[in-house]
């Protein structure tokens, strides 16, 4: 496996595009799309947050068939809140995208939105662009996709590898737009893989939902969940690779190219987290099960006197100790738990867990609190 | 019922001293006491934290007869993460006590502590010490014992009230130290209450639960758990009421009373939260039972986005909707749910959620998140 340059439009099949609507007033790309050429295995992980924004209850309704044609993204407006109207706006959007594309139905677009909450869709805006969105498609538009996705975060987050299965080149590119928490209100992740592997759409959600765990799923910021979180998985089949129908070699390589681009996009999102100053990965061992190791590692990332200390490079074990100890899991104490640290005065710290309940292990990621951070949260109008 | 002046020896029947041993090297007051004249009914909770400072292992362990006489703390070391020379102290300490108060032992005696943790306490310095603090004993002493448990703190946090229960004077008093992070390494919360009510040990206990539920387990600084956190209630009878042994008008007036203590120390603590600038009460109406409307309440009081809104007097119903959102609770949805501020650029704010699962409110008391919160976090060496 190796990287190479680009993202959503490195593996073969895929166009995408993106561009200044009008919606963000900085003049900025705000609209983007992903487009298969060919009907598309997708999958998808939705935040898990009772409140959904209208786009992804509708991309939640369109995705359950596994198969499909485009993303549609706006930045600037998060469409949530907005009650009929936005959950209309949604659903024309689809319709919208459907008129465009020959052969696509409505039900055919998945559609999601990251920006302020509570304010209506400027919809018209959508309507007016669109087709200058479709008409710049390019196999080499997952740069300006990436671009038309960010809010505040300060950089572009893509990647492309490529790996062989069955004796064909098989590529996985993907986009995140991350924690930027000034426009949005909240700490919105919106992740875009595309492959051109040929796999059933079971072996892709287990897939996505593994690597998910690992990547995603392993970053905190400041513990906040959003109403908008989503990630999709497009798989073109274009590859020419025997379809992974199962467990085995074939999926084996597949899923550890996904959980690398995964891994690195969400590594990326932390290190560009609001007012972020150093990078902490947080890696419990010995723990039960894999969830309760995970739980664990978040918990301790989550701690604000945990990031305080990191931000003033402070290697508070207590602090790590007491993190833990919170969880009320009665078989640790502190005869049984080991923490230790790399160098805290460095930009990236390692926080060291070592259990005797068991086995499993797990990492997470996440970054420091700074006075930045406070700023950027309390000083947004 | 009224407020009256003083703390912990307000009630009849209580003496009180509070000492510098040295524990603190600022020479401040660090070694405190109270004493009931006769037996007193005690009861008390603990950190929930799995990971428990010594004394208080101690402490659980001599409560469980529901009687005893003395409540020993310090400040200036937490005793925690001390192994067994730790433990062996806190027993320690529990003998030397009962060595100069005639008639007690030493498992009529609690103790607990509060400070640095991870490092052995000085423990001579408490053998050293405690012919003073027994000698300096006084039913005046309320305000000396409520100096001795600061750590950070700011402000002395006392309080004590008048009732009448049957037809007799009633009286309550507590004092509390809340959550200063710098020396202690985390966000310690202990509350020390006392009462002259006869009152059986099933109804004190009955009655110190619901007390504490809607007072220290309603208060957040930081969504920190401490390994020390300990709340202790003890009644010493000499009021001369007659005895509470069951629910009703008799005890329904003790409890309010009880709360109205508890609550107001607890509130003191957020007041005095590291770095505060505003105090925020969070109110939750129309849950399905009070333990879920208590448990919103608090994930409100617990995010940072919310949290650093606050301090910049930003009233982002957003954030507040995200953090509701993020329990994944699905019968809650954005139809649902009402949210309304109280002025946002006011000292003291409030943030109302009305939900329409059911009748159930909870009440949580928080402070915002600032500049200073992460000076002193990060800075602290």
């Amino acid at each position: 496996m190796k990287t190479i340059k680009g993202g959503v439009t490195a593996p073969k099949g895929f166009l995408a595009n993106g561009i200044a609507s009008g919606i963000k007033r900085s003049g900025k790309l705000d609209l983007g799309i992903i487009v298969s050429v060919l009907p598309a295995v997708t999958a998808g992980v939705f935040t898990k947050s009772s409140i959904k924004a209208a786009p992804l209850v509708v991309s939640m309704k369109h995705i359950k068939k596994g198969v499909g044609r485009a993303v549609l993204v706006n930045s600037g407006n998060a469409n949530c809140y907005t009650g009929q109207a936005g959950l209309k706006h949604a659903q024309d959007s689809c319709g919208l995208i459907a008129k465009f594309l020959v052969g696509v139905k409505p039900a055919d677009v998945l559609v999601t939105s990251t920006g302020i909450i509570g304010k209506q869709l400027p919809y018209n805006k959508i309507v007016d662009a669109t087709p200058h969105l479709i008409k710049g498609l390019s196999d080499q538009g997952g740069g300006k996709f990436a671009q038309a996705i960010m809010t505040t975060d300060l950089k572009v987050k893509e990647i492309a590898v490529e790996t062989t299965i069955g004796g064909k080149k098989v590529t996985i590119g993907g986009c995140a737009k991350g924690s930027g928490m000034i426009e949005p209100n909240m700490a919105t992740m919106l992740g875009f893989v595309t492959t051109d592997a040929a796999i059933s759409l079971k072996m892709l959600k287990i897939a996505l939902k593994r690597a998910t765990e690992r990547s995603f799923n392993s970053i905190t910021v400041d513990g906040c969940m959003s109403t908008n979180d989503m990630v999709t998985l497009q798989a073109s089949g274009s590859a020419g690779n025997k379809k992974i129908t199962a467990e085995g070699g074939d999926f084996e390589k597949f899923y550890q190219a996904l959980a690398f681009v995964c891994v690195d996009l969400a590594k990326k999102i932390v290190h560009d987290g609001e007012g972020a100053t150093k990078f902490l990965t947080i890696n419990v061992k010995g723990a039960g099960n894999e969830a309760q190791a995970r739980k664990i590692a978040k918990t301790i990332a989550n701690s604000a006197l945990v990031k305080t200390a990191a931000f003033g490079s402070n290697p508070n074990w207590g602090r790590v100790g007491a993190a833990v100890g919170s969880l009320g899991i009665n078989k640790i104490n502190e005869h049984n738990m080991k923490i230790t640290f790399s160098p805290f005065d460095k930009k990236e710290i390692a926080i060291n867990v070592v259990l005797s309940l068991g086995h499993a292990a797990a990492t997470v990621y996440t970054c420091d609190f700074s006075n930045e951070y406070i700023r950027i949260n309390a000083e947004y109008n």
